[in-house]
């Protein structure tokens, strides 16, 4: 199954691959976040953002756009475009109306830092400052690409992707859910962002053949599921030393999960039946270069935090 | 001085043109907010968003794009787009972390009807969908509008923008400011959103001269600040049930305003400064038709509530 797109790469060359990479996502987002800002707010946007993170969406629109041909202006600043989403989504989420967490990352959340206002402030700005990045006026983004990655991210983060997810997942805490409804509920809340990433990537590039295109959205999603999949695993059989995050707190909430649906081995076969269609979705793309793309999957399903 | 303008329109000629434009821009949200979100969500957008406000933005909005011929198509999304950006605000900044107001529109605020998260949750969704009605893929707005829509509305709205103006607001709730620093907080607060709505009217053509757009600026600049210190104003001299919303509490939280720094009748003379302010930018625009832009200056600095 890999022969046509060569031999899966090993944990130093996509270290290799991902650490310039990395270091550059890292290096515009402190250029881009909060420098302009009111003191307070900015040092919140800051902190919501920096030194911290797995750095996955990027990475993922990173890997799509180069498995595509696609600006790299474009798709470094559409890989923070969606890191910011997903921060802001973080320092919501961890507001004392919604999950009350005062951890993440291994530091204080956001409200406990700076206070429950500009915690809500700074995750509004980061919203705004999202798609500010994909709308420069430097010329180093063609206006068409800026409008879809705009399309893309708004889809990806509004009532029909990530809040909508989010709604459902706080309507359902103390119900039951089936599989059908908890995929349902993953498929927006985390599944859409990271499926959203992977579109992005590929809107970097301004001709990209349907088949690809098909091929890169079932990667996207499938490799969303299997993250929220092995999120829920980690919940349960990591410590929260090693997560950065408090531990545990699904069970603690009565927040259905995989694990809790299906146990931990189905839980866990599901993610490496995920993992395979990911994987199968890039064979049929047709793009020559898919090898970072195929190595970020496994990492996400291998992955101990 | 409006003799280049033709003459002012009376209150029923402005009537006579808002009237099918806020039928269309209230259709246009039914239609939009929240119809495909799952439940409780979708309600608390379109608790939000209809059946209340005076839908100045997206007059504004529609005004500069008729004034420079600008597409129907695209401003009827931008005016949506920007008054769902204002709901979003309102939504969280009635919040109990930030103004914790009970009373919007004469109704309860959507954190007392619909619970917190979820007025959260709902502010988040309305920015996304906002831009997610910049850009639709149906091809009634060319791409290179989308993306200069886009570029407008997420300055206007971020932290060099409104959350920006709000939390320079909350920094300084307790303290004296001056009026340079007053004015800086407003023209970021209130007046960003406002100058941003005229500015995108104006995009909604593809060529506008520079002129035109440089006078449109400064038009928006002049109404947005005129219309804060009206609304500083209204605090002081209006009762709640006019209003809409909770009167006196500009002073019942000890913040800074126009009133309280320079009081009622050097605030009024400066809001009648303003106006002509705006007026003359209008004059020098060189545009044909900017009576209904005329007609909306008056009407922002004459309101009662």
């Amino acid at each position: 199954m890999t022969a046509a797109l060569g031999e899966d790469w090993s944990a130093a060359r996509l270290a290799a691959w991902m650490t310039p990479h990395l270091a550059h996502v890292e290096e515009a987002l402190s250029a881009w976040v909060g420098t302009d800002s009111p003191v307070q707010l900015g040092d919140a946007m800051r902190y919501a953002v920096l030194d911290g993170g797995k750095r996955l969406r990027p990475l993922l629109v990173v890997a799509a756009s180069e498995a595509v041909g696609g600006s790299p202006a474009a798709s470094l600043r559409a890989a923070c475009a969606v890191e910011l989403i997903h921060a802001y989504s973080l320092v919501h989420d961890d507001m004392p109306c919604m999950d009350n967490d005062v951890l993440r990352r291994g530091k204080p959340t956001v409200h406990v830092k700076f206070g429950e206002a500009d915690a809500l402030l700074a995750g509004d700005a980061l919203q705004a400052l999202a798609f500010e990045l994909l709308t420069p006026d430097d010329g180093t983004i063609e206006l068409v690409v800026q409008a879809n990655l705009c399309r893309l991210l708004a889809r990806a983060a509004g009532s029909q992707g990530m809040a909508g997810g989010q709604a459902i997942d706080l309507a359902s805490v103390g119900k039951s859910l089936d599989e059908a409804q908890l995929r349902e509920m993953h498929r927006l809340k985390t599944g859409a962002l990271l499926q959203g990433s992977v579109e992005m990537g590929a809107a970097c590039a301004c001709a990209v053949s349907a088949r690809a295109l098909s091929a890169l959205r079932d990667y996207g999603a499938a490799l969303g599921l299997a993250f929220q999949i092995v999120d829920d695993i980690l919940d349960v059989t990591a410590d929260s030393s090693t997560l950065g995050k408090t531990a545990g707190k699904d069970a603690a909430s009565d927040k259905p999960t995989y694990v809790s649906l299906l146990g931990l081995e189905r839980a866990r076969g599901q993610a490496r039946g995920l993992l395979a269609d990911a994987l199968a979705a890039l064979d049929r793309s047709g793009l020559s270069d898919a090898a970072a793309l195929r190595a970020l999957a496994y990492m996400v399903v291998d992955r101990d935090r």
